[in-house]
């Protein structure tokens, strides 16, 4: 079976170092050497990173040999925001739930205060 | 090295079967036999996918030992939220220079035609 988008999207994501990838690209276009100096990384350590993020479709490289300087392509990224906004609710709520229990506790410390 | 929690993440959320467990538990409890029926499951398989969830913080399960009822834990998604907005500006901008080049042909063809 072929892997959706979604699942190559996450699991390309599943890595510290090609999010990093993903965040020094977002501030604009760079090189193969200029990813791999932060890094300290080794040129094909960087190549097998970037061709994990180009087949997700997260990156896109120009054609200059030497360069091949790196875009950012965020529309998986925009996916990956609608499919998790649907379980907004569900944390919202949690944590509402947290709070309130929280209040819950501060009330009867203080009305424990008052009786002492 | 130890993996860090967002790449667990983004690990188990990169699987379709595990993407629809989640969307079932968050309209409430499940029972791991209640997962199973609606995917054709074996049960073993679900269990190596609730293992994967819970490994991620993403469910917890109860301790009764047939029926184990499974709850979605929504603290990770909302870290997802809150990595991926980082992107909005990135990808709004991206959409907005598209429907400008879009208006901008719309516009020289509205000036053919009148010129035609």
């Amino acid at each position: 079976m072929a892997a959706d988008q979604l699942s190559v999207t996450f699991a390309a994501l599943a890595d510290p170092t090609r999010r990093a990838i993903l965040a020094r690209v977002a501030q604009g276009e760079a090189t193969v050497l200029e990813l791999a100096e932060p890094f300290q990384l080794k040129l094909p350590t960087v190549s097998k990173h970037l061709k994990v993020l180009r087949q997700a479709g997260l990156i896109t490289q120009g054609r200059q040999a030497q360069w091949r300087p790196c875009r950012l392509e965020p529309a998986p990224l925009r996916d990956v925001a609608e499919w998790v906004e649907r379980y907004r609710k569900t944390w919202e709520d949690r944590m509402g739930q947290l709070s309130d229990y929280l209040r819950e506790l501060e009330d009867k410390e203080d009305t424990d205060d008052r009786e002492e």
